[in-house]
């Protein structure tokens, strides 16, 4: 492997941090696509005792970390040398799809209805936002902006370990049930996270998936 | 303008084939993206005595179109030039993100849980997947799947459009509600959509977004 330089061979991870998204539901499909774009960890920022996220089976392959305060979250991130990205239209949001990250980098999705607040806000580093051709005007679903965003982010992390060539990235493997794989490797990590959430409180240990109980929802209220 | 072959001039639109889709809320979300990104119309094939989708304000932005089976909604596509692409993970499909369009495209996207049936891929001129980065072997909701291909053909086609130069296309306007914006001008096409549509018998008229009847799933589901 030739080395140009040494940001080449830098990994560059990306975070989610979910603060105030007020529909279960909504959670769920976020973590399934980080899961799917190789986030390192989605943070949840909040009260803590909340329950099942009526979430897929691929949500638990998913690291989730827990912060009581955004400031504590940023505090985390930046001993980590994460930017810290808002997905928001804002005047200087640059267009997700020209990739203008650095490095590590935490995403924060605003609200499902009023988008960041000031405080989310101010402790983003810049923001992004997804552009719409043809000039549209069209609401997105908060966990849709959020995916178009890591997909981008993914790419942009392979293509500069990569040395900037164009990557292939490995395909997904096809086992009918389309976008979704299990292998015995796959498995057993999802057990052993599952356990990690558990003894965190972030799952309920009924096994339920469908708990219609409105606990994250109480503490995203709160 | 400079006009340097006829191909730059030519305007590329797509698509979306919803077949069997089971999920209402899934059919609405896809909607406010196709919306986002100036899809020309959703497709929907199938039995067509539905009402509400559940559908934010944007959803009736959309232009619907109804078919009773996939061939004939094959022929309709075909009829205006498009490719039919299947959104799968298949031995030929191609990475979206390698932009693999010629020209109009549909978009086909399989049912929640099982993919593309043989009857749909057999529809299909080629597939795209999208790249899991890392080796991830996670699920993604179908509306997200569908979202990510729907955000890379419209950059695609802008470009294409304007001759292959990296376009900034217009950001959305803020309105404190991310992602959302209300001109007198989309509103004003909103009524007329939604009367259309109406007309169609696509949208109940009760005004409800929250009507929780089934009838779009025992659509699908037949």
């Amino acid at each position: 492997m030739e080395k140009e330089d040494e940001k080449k061979t830098e990994e560059y991870k990306s975070y989610v941090v979910v603060h105030n998204i007020a529909k279960r539901h909504n959670v769920g499909t976020l973590a399934r696509s980080a899961t799917a774009f190789g986030v390192a960890e989605l943070i949840l920022v909040g009260r803590r005792d909340f329950n099942a996220f009526g979430s897929h089976g691929s949500t638990s392959h998913m690291r989730f970390r827990h912060f009581h305060t955004l400031s504590l979250a940023r505090t985390y991130l930046k001993e980590r040398g994460c930017d810290i990205c808002g997905v928001e239209i804002t005047d200087n949001a640059m267009p997700v799809n020209a990739h203008p990250f650095r490095k590590s980098t935490a995403f924060l999705v605003g609200n499902e209805g009023t988008g960041l607040s000031p405080k989310e806000s101010e402790m983003c580093d810049f923001f992004v936002y997804i552009p719409q051709y043809g000039g549209g005007t069209a609401s997105l679903n908060v966990t849709v902006a959020a995916s178009i965003v890591l997909q981008h982010f993914a790419g942009f992390s392979e293509r500069t370990r990569e040395g900037n060539k164009f990557i292939v990235a490995d395909k997904p493997a096809s086992t009918g049930r389309k976008f979704c794989a299990e292998t015995a490797e796959s498995i057993a990590e999802e057990r052993k996270l599952k356990k990690e959430s558990a003894a965190n409180g972030f799952f309920s240990e009924s096994g339920s998936n469908e708990n219609p109980s409105n606990l994250l929802d109480s503490l995203f209220d709160s």
